[in-house]
């Protein structure tokens, strides 16, 4: 019985987080109840007295990390906020999945309250951890010296069945082992329902083995998720491990203690019914009547733990002002990297490309990283097995590894998904930030990842390379087409796709200054010639994100595109011009960043007046409607790509200058 | 040594293999050749010795299936294609990777030549072979006789380091495992060489131990891939397994027989060179100056494959023809339905519903489900553990298992990417098809499947529920918004988004019928109002892509929307009507559908002549510009949900009639 393995008072608490989610979904009449009352014990021993955390300060640097990723179990991370004295009021817990409230359906990153990433898409939150995990470990192999072990936190995980069965958390996972990330413990909360019913119906395989297999720490509790002294000591187990990270596979009762519904599907997904709380109520010695009910020794009991962070993190500071006197330029450093000071003018770094070769961008894009990421140590990059081909990895750096935390080069293996999660988690680890590469095709394997960042502004940077039928012979399978309008389509997201070398290294500088939100670059596999900036504009023009590169009074005709077509759009203007058209050739390497300036400016760019518009891409044209008007062609593709030479692809798409300057004539008349 | 464990003569067939394929890539100056020199020997003898296949009749019904799911290794299947006498010249092998040839840099789906899926996008040919597995074991189900096994085939696949990275063939495979298919064999060409270098960089964890945690029968060869005994031995222990599926571990060395490139990252994903590849054909014992060279005994011994698989379908055949005559239903069933004929009149058999009360189109897409699936025995259905959600499953259906190969209702498990993955690999084994659900948020996990699918012309369904911040309380981890226009932008994708129940039941009769690709169904959580179709159009109109629901004379304005805010579009249209301003109200379900219609019915859906128009659609509105032109004002979303309640949601972002009726008015003036 559960009573006997735990105090009176951690019953009550643990209880009081139990009713205050299961009243919290009744009320929104909407939710999940069963994962909150099942994992309420954990949930309590973990955030009163495994956790290192201050409520008065989410932001502590040093602050274990809580990341909730079965993330449909919300009201357990804000009843927990809410009693460990957050700034999640009993208001905000009534307000549970409510427009504008701070209790959304899913948790949604907030680092000021204390919402360590947004979960709720399954496999996200475990693979986001792996992240923040490595980054934790690097800034520690950066800054801990003797005797000053100033980052040494943990990162705590409870994940459901969903997300052990998502592809993405065995990806991350298998990394995590490989990398011995022994800062890293996910409690898997082994309740064997999932919304289907049964999770015999579909998920059968040895999850303590498989772990194993990953290179994991395994620890087994079975029972039925009280065995609070159980729980605690794998917890403490977990946090002594030296060399791998834990998995604790908890057997619990989804719902537990609900009269009809534990153990069952029922319990999962929609409140309990008013009913069926009361009755649970009853049975466990509270008054039916009350809902959002916290029992003043449980309320006094739990805002301890408010009290005790405020004292870890007053002895954390203590140490790091000694750590200041006697590491004066490290502690400096760590301070200004938080407030996020780049220190140099990135700017002036940027190499520059002559006219003399073409390059590809994703050359040009090594060229600019060797350049300027010595001076920013806090930046990690990683390609998911593509290092030679994306070209991401830079001058000087080493890879993390298990016996390498120093390095911050991420090999992800053959993991774009795991890639993509584990950028985020990075990202989201100030003062650490991250890239990674991959072929622009393989964004899609990733794109769950790429969304939660848009939608939760994590200033990842996913960069794409073979951005087009332009990397040749793979054939269709590799070669993006709907790649481009797709990613556009998605909100948040800089996609920066830029003409040549020297807009690739701007692109690159205004990645770095910008951490609102993520970007995905897209660079050429092939040489793309460079643009001479003294004969046409200057590449710094790319911040604007659209500009004219070959301007024009008056123009007859305006040609836009972006990537390897600018090229092409200035060969076609060429051409045109010998003949008397006169065509302004705008680069366009970021819709979003273009739509960001003034009507006068977007004016200035894409006259009005000017009616006969081309665009050229090589990609889907979904989109591109926008600028072209009524009367716009556009040239580019309309299908999937084939196997061939590049060249042969352009010509064969029929992608060239005499297309464009063709379809310009036509318009012009 | 390699030499002791073949006879010569193997030998020589393997080495061919080895030769063809390095020269194959070297002429392409493109392509991977260390995979199919290392794999030769395995796939010698899958080809010639334990495959059951008919070089004349690619189409086989009860033929083994090969995946070459480690697809950049393109040209050990062509290879074996030309030596064994399927219709791939050797004038095709020199044309590897040029435009329009046969053979193409990755396995592009071609069932009359014998390519039995795309491959090449890592983990979809080992996930697609776990869909066939299951689709062969229903068929045997479903056919075989006391004495007549007619379906008993297997299914082989290749695999990679890479494929087992990524997390879709860790989903598939445990789905494998779960379910038991014994019918799956996969090679994992344990070469340890991935494009970064040695594996050891990112993937230490133990495969073996991993598969066995799935269930899987696991067998390890150690060696150097040359053990064509022990591969034998070990195919044959794999066919004769009666539970589980197995995965071989064989090792091998990338490149083998290369003097400077074996086993290292060169041998991966560039030509050998012509001198490297000189020195190997003389260190092999080969005439160095001969490319392309096919030696007689290995030509004849391997063409006698080509003999061998038309005796064995002819031995097939008769045995089906006993069974027809004792069978002559069931046979005359399988006949047909390998033709594709669908034998009833399914428009006959859609349901029909009433205006009296809203209902969700998931429920409508279940009540057609359950009218027409009794009759259409082939086709599989399932959720990726969201059946009460998706509404996915039928009246009748019962669980595909282990125990019951004879279910075709299918539980995926919290495993989008792999069901994505499956449903292609079900819906190209003939008669089989199928459909499978999550939330369309999540058609994300599984848009590397979607795209393989399109791009090869797979007759997947993809059903995707909850289809907008019309599913309210979950918030926007889980509104799709930008995934309409993401699919959109795919080509070859049907995306059908009906607007209330009697448009779904035409939804599914078109996709039913329409069997040149796939097709992604939207579908509400929320109820929605039945159009009256009596006095609006009827639905059957759906088929069209799109029409004038309420159509107009002369309108004044067109307001075109689909799925869920057709009835708002409706709404709006009445009240301006009562203020005196003609309202043509375009439902457009399918763009692609419309797409397709003459130019003639599709200016008298949206009248070239009125400019005035509106779209509303609770989605991102890229690409709707098209259909705007540039007068149309959109009214939908510009950013990510929120989590409230779905009608609030509506109010919060406008997507109301009030709103279309005021946008209408202005731009009527």
């Amino acid at each position: 019985m559960a009573d006997v393995l735990m105090s009176e008072l951690e019953k009550l608490c643990i209880d009081t987080i139990r009713f205050l989610s299961a009243d919290g979904v009744q009320k929104a009449n909407s939710g999940h109840p069963g994962m909150p009352i099942g994992m309420a014990p954990t949930g309590y021993l973990l955030w009163t007295k495994l956790m290192r955390h201050n409520p008065a300060d989410p932001q502590w640097i040093n602050r274990d990390r809580f990341i909730l990723s079965a993330g449909h179990g919300s009201m357990l991370l804000y009843s927990l906020m809410h009693l460990c004295g957050y700034d999640i009021s009993l208001d905000d817990i009534k307000d549970f999945r409510q427009l504008g409230s701070k209790t959304p359906g899913h948790p949604e990153y907030n680092p000021e309250l204390g919402v360590e990433a947004t979960t709720g898409p399954l496999g996200q939150g475990i693979s986001n951890a792996v992240g923040m995990a490595i980054a934790q470990k690097y800034l520690g192999s950066y800054f801990n010296r003797e005797g000053f072990d100033i980052i040494d936190n943990s990162i705590y995980v409870i994940a459901g069945d969903g997300d052990l069965q998502e592809g993405v958390s065995g990806e991350a996972s298998s990394l995590a082992g490989h990398l011995g990330l022994n800062n890293l413990v996910v409690i898997y909360d082994d309740n064997r329902i999932s919304i289907d019913g049964d999770t015999d119906l579909a998920f059968t395989e040895d999850v303590a083995g498989r772990y194993k297999a990953y290179g994991w720490r395994v620890i087994v509790i079975d029972g039925d998720g009280n065995d609070v002294a159980a729980i605690e000591k794998a917890l403490k187990q977990a946090k002594r491990e030296k060399t791998r990270p834990t998995i604790i596979k908890l057997r619990t009762h989804i719902g537990f203690g609900s009269p009809n519904k534990q153990g069952t599907a029922d319990a999962h997904g929609a409140p309990l019914g008013v009913d069926e709380i009361k009755q649970m109520k009853r049975n466990f010695g509270w008054d039916p009547e009350k809902t959002f009910f916290i029992p003043d020794e449980a309320k006094e009991h739990m805002l301890q733990v408010r009290e005790a962070g405020i004292k870890a993190q007053k002895s954390w500071q203590r140490k790091f002002n000694k750590y200041a006197k006697q590491y004066p330029e490290l502690a400096e450093q760590l301070m200004s990297a938080v407030e996020g000071k780049v220190g140099f003018d990135i700017e002036e770094m940027l190499p520059k490309f002559g006219t003399e070769k073409t390059i590809a961008t994703r050359k040009a894009s090594a060229a600019t990283l060797n350049a300027v990421m010595e001076k920013m140590p806090f930046i990690m990059g990683g390609s998911a097995d593509l290092t030679p081909s994306n070209n991401t990895k830079f001058e000087g750096a080493s890879d993390f590894q298990k016996d390498n935390p120093g390095g911050r080069y991420l090999r992800f293996g053959v993991r774009e998904h795991a890639m993509g999660a584990i950028l985020n988690g990075i990202s989201i680890s100030k003062p650490c930030r991250a890239y990674g590469g991959t072929f622009f095709v393989f964004s899609d394997y990733m794109r769950p990842s790429i969304r939660v960042a848009a939608m939760s502004g994590y200033p990842s940077v996913f960069l794409f390379t073979h951005d087009s039928i332009g990397l040749g012979e793979d054939g269709p399978t590799h070669q993006p087409v709907e790649h481009l309008p797709s990613l556009r389509a998605m909100p948040n997201l800089k996609v920066i796709r830029p003409a040549d070398a020297n807009e690739t290294a701007y692109a690159w500088k205004h990645t770095l200054e910008y951490t609102d939100g993520p970007v995905a670059l897209l660079l050429t596999r092939q040489g793309v010639p460079v643009i001479d900036q003294e004969k046409y504009a200057s590449a710094s023009n790319l911040e604007k994100g659209a500009y004219a590169l070959k301007p024009c009074e008056n123009p007859d005709v305006l040609i836009m595109s972006s990537g390897s077509e600018v090229s092409v759009a200035l060969e076609a203007a060429e051409a045109l011009e010998s003949r008397g058209v006169k065509a302004q050739v705008v680069s366009m390497p970021c819709w979003e960043l273009f739509e960001e300036q003034s009507q006068g400016y977007k004016d200035s760019v894409l006259p009005p007046g000017v009616k006969a518009r081309v665009a050229v891409e090589a990609a889907i044209g979904q989109g591109w409607e926008k600028y072209l008007g009524e009367k716009g062609v556009f040239i580019g593709m309309k299908n999937f790509g084939k196997s061939a030479p590049y060249k042969n692809l352009y010509e064969d798409f029929g992608i060239t200058a005499e297309n464009v300057a063709l379809a310009a004539r036509k318009l012009v008349g």
